[in-house]
């Protein structure tokens, strides 16, 4: 998109959390963005009230002037304006502060962990399940709330979803092993200590396998009634943190209900273009979904930025000795696995009629 | 050991591939050997007739004086009088190299891939699997050997292969997935351009994967006959080189005949101590496995060198979601799974009878 | 520049040795350019005859279609037609092949180091010394060339001299200390092997110091009649190789004949804008140097795409104990220090008259 | 040395700051010392009734089981014993304890950079500068304390001082420019996130350069009465951090008194061997200093451990284009740069009479 598609006037949203990493990556994706603008900035009662400038240790390229010049406000809905709220809070805050801004008549389109698996709460990527929306009817009656919470799901889970859907689609999944290799950038900042990673690999991650078990199965799941119902495959995961700055690589063997071939399973994914209400989404890249066929691909420094990060790249799809097929599937924890997959949740909300468009 | 269990007469050996990365690591592990010393140094021809240190690009520590005087001989059984020969070939030219020098009467333990899968040739791990020198008589009387020829694992399959073989025979395995993470010095020298490891992950090693489905079996596989029978159960692995200077970790995710609980198959590698055999060898570490109970170990950059690079570390043991048992082994690519399993091999020779000891 | 700008009929370029690492950065900054097109690739014997993309091991990003489909030719001028060529060949075939081309009436703009210190060559920076430019008639004249060669100089250098031409104009350089270090990149591929550089620094790079201490001369240097005048201060260079992948780095301090304090030279370099004949190529950035207020920048993977890799970053201008002034000047290696500059130079031989406009 | 050379009545000793980084290296360096054992662990009150094991993030290795049995004891002169001292305290804390420590009749050897500068202080490298113990007399009175205080250099400067004490001895040093590039280890831990430094170099450390400018100095001086006066000549300094671990590197350019050519500043660097009372200390390397001749070298990674860390690695020693003479230093900056220096200190203590031998 150019400068000329941007919408005269932008609808405003906050930024909860605006001063930590994945909230300064939103503020760089919505920079350009045709929708939206960055109208509030929210964090701790520590930077409330200095100069967003001022209170941030801006850590990639530059800040955006008319950001930078914002008086950062508490995470509090009588301080926060914005119809759309964007939290990028940690599990520690997160979860009353989403609630409030909800109960307050907001949109909260959060990237914290804290309600993604709660029935009623969408865990949303827009190509995959864009009818999981269908529940925030429920969710408001049910709990009262005159905003409504939709959730984008853990980066290495997105990353796998979004390989996965075109053959859940096409021929089932029964199983499945996935061993990631994630980036430091998937940590925050000042996140993973330099003397704890350079040359080095952490077979571990808190938290993070039973979150990739639980949320690929919701992802790929289907509604049922005023419930989102998970997928009912098992899904076994073993989360590392290697030296890399930005990027998951995820390998998986993948157990599928009709057998298929690695050339039938490449075909599913190259024909797949996902949900139709993704398709004119701003963010929605020109191809969810690339496979490539070098021998040695995905590869995340050189692969991560397809699509502007929004685009997951899959490769070595290949037999599997177990079950039926392996690849190999990487993809943007900031953008697709973060940040930008909160944004593009956003644009549905918009083009689903839940808010105006600009 | 120290200088004072150093053998008045050490055994001469040679060493095959002197000047690669493989070849520096046998020289910089016989250093101090007790029982073996490098008394000559052969590699291809345009080394062949240079002194050691003038033919060699020397990686790391100091060249051992004694080898740096020497001269560099034709990899031919002409050239090379040592009885013990240590194969630190390439596999383009190590399959007939090694065979002329069996034929020739010497006994080559070798850590080039090409004889590893034949029936009659060991692939050997001391504590794993000593009673295989078994086929070693069928091996030169079919072959009419006057030598003999044995041969140590792919570095994944070893580190793989001593943190399985507990779990066999306490409990059987009968499927698993594997995800390796290796080292860049797996690659020899010089290896892997910086352009392509740093801050990178290549999902992709030539022909590793089906190395490591075939060698763990055998390297858990039994003696019948005058053979070696791989164990039966099937293996997928996924094979990544990350940038990591030295230490494979390897993530597996195991099923079982005998259904055991995470704190059983603790307890059982804990519990192990492998073959008679092997006890008494100079290059055995105290411990040949070691389990960690510290929830981010092992770590190639922390763990590698325990039991001086001869130990495998093993965490994180748990209960897997869709076989038994999923647990993180990791050890050193370049000593136990290279030069310094192939030392451990020779010594094994020794022992059993083959080589008259020093 | 926006695909709009660009000329319908692009000037036909070739670029030698456009299979390494340089050409294909020729390649890539050439995709979109408004005035010139990739017409033909040459190389060693060994690649010609071959399509492109069969040919290269392509290093980053995507291949453009048109250059893959192009049959590489040799290099030699009765198999180019081009006028434009860039040389991106090793030093080792570079001066042969030049001398060539530039006889047999192209006009070359080259990279490598060959010929960039004969005093009838340019060692163009548009921006620092257009007119240096003036001696090509001499070199045609006195060489009996229907064509002509220009230079870009080494990246250090390059990346250095942009820092301190403000300076030299403004205050006058009497002597200069410079400790480079430097990026895997300007190594070329496969280059800099991971074994070496993970985790280290190599304190040598071969043949770099003498070219920085020679060439930053030479570039803030007069014309003289039919020769260019090297500056007459003397620099001693420090240059070294450390593991970042894209950004030299580069750590001076600086006497002058007028004193100045950091105050006054940091005003300098902001001031500057540099030659006029230099402000409406394509290629000049917005600001080709930008000083940086932030206290520990520049940073190599964080400016270094500044200008789209045409921007040098300065900062840390304070006192020095011993000489003047101290600062830190970091730009691209690949882009600045090489193919875009020398894209840029082709472009000022099409402004002064040199080549017709597209 | 080997355990049959550990005294049998070690001297207890007390370490401040024994949780930290720097204070887990006292506490692996001293687990074999001939003469001092750890007796008492000391850190803030949050760790304070602690096991040392519980209140410790373990970075390196094993620790000790004997240490790791010790309560932690505030950092207060009434709840510690031990006549000597270690503090690895932070500058934030080290001023007031450790002159309470000195005031209480105790031995402190400091890492820390509060006192370095005062005249009365030594600034100890015992090869250096041994004769500067004779300022303590003076310290204890004028300041009335029972105890006293000796400090280490910052890592960069103690590297540099090394190598530079037979220049300075040889030739006399009238100026120096100085650029260091210093791993991760020397900011402590959690220090450098890896967000901020892999792949990248951070030209600015907090407040190095003013002390490695002004400590060089006054290790290389001279005891003028009851005062240390620091050596005249002026340095220059730009301090970088680079992705290494262990090892700082520092490029220096040495103008000399007397005249002297590279081969002859080689002979002095070899010829010197320091201080006569240094000569017997226990963690005196065989050689303070070596002189490579490999072309490449010094190297963090390859010559770090050199002389178990204690060593300087001197190289490229050439003409400098300004100054006199150029070359690369390197050294570990927790071993020799740090904890190790601090030892050494201490063991200087012992043999000049200030402590009783054990």
């Amino acid at each position: 998109m150019t400068r000329n598609d941007i919408a005269r006037d932008r609808i405003p949203i906050a930024v909860l959390g605006a001063t930590g990493a994945v909230g300064q990556t939103f503020i760089r994706l919505l920079r350009d963005h045709p929708w939206f603008r960055v109208a509030e900035v929210a964090a701790s009662e520590r930077s409330a009230g200095r100069r967003y400038a001022d209170a941030t240790h801006w850590l990639e390229g530059e800040m955006p002037a008319d950001v930078a010049a914002l008086t950062v406000t508490p995470c509090r809905p009588d301080s926060v304006s914005s119809s759309i709220v964007f939290s990028a809070l940690d599990s520690g805050v997160a979860g009353e502060v989403e609630i409030a801004f909800a109960r307050a008549g907001r949109f909260v389109c959060s990237n914290a962990k804290n309600h993604r698996m709660l029935s009623d709460v969408p865990l949303l990527i827009p190509e995959i399940n864009a009818q999981h929306l269908a529940v925030i009817d429920a969710q408001r009656k049910h709990r009262g709330w005159t905003g409504a919470l939709v959730t984008n799901a853990n980066c290495s889970s997105t990353v796998a979803a979004l390989a996965l859907a075109p053959l859940h689609e096409a021929f089932g999944i029964t199983s499945m092993f996935i061993a990631t290799m994630q980036a430091v950038s998937g940590a925050g900042y000042p996140g993973v200590p330099s003397l704890d990673i350079m040359g080095n690999v952490i077979p571990y991650i808190a938290d993070e396998e039973p979150k990739i078990e639980a949320e690929i199965g919701k992802l790929l799941g289907v509604v049922n009634g005023n419930a989102i119902e998970s997928a009912s495959f098992r899904v076994t995961a073993h989360a590392n943190r290697v030296p890399v700055e930005h990027g998951h690589t995820t390998c998986m063997s993948i157990g599928l209900s009709s057998p298929a071939t690695p050339e039938q399973v490449s075909d599913a994914i190259m024909a797949w273009t996902g949900r139709e209400e993704a398709m004119d989404l701003p963010s929605r890249p020109h191809r969810p979904i690339v496979v490539t066929t070098e021998p040695d691909h995905p590869q995340p420094r050189r692969d991560v930025m397809r699509g502007n990060g929004m685009t997951v790249t899959v490769g070595r799809i290949r037999r599997d000795e177990l079950l039926d097929v392996r690849m190999v599937a990487m993809g943007s924890n900031t953008i697709r696995g973060a940040a930008g997959g909160a944004i593009m949740n956003a644009e549905l909300l918009v083009t689903q009629g839940y808010l105006a468009r600009p």
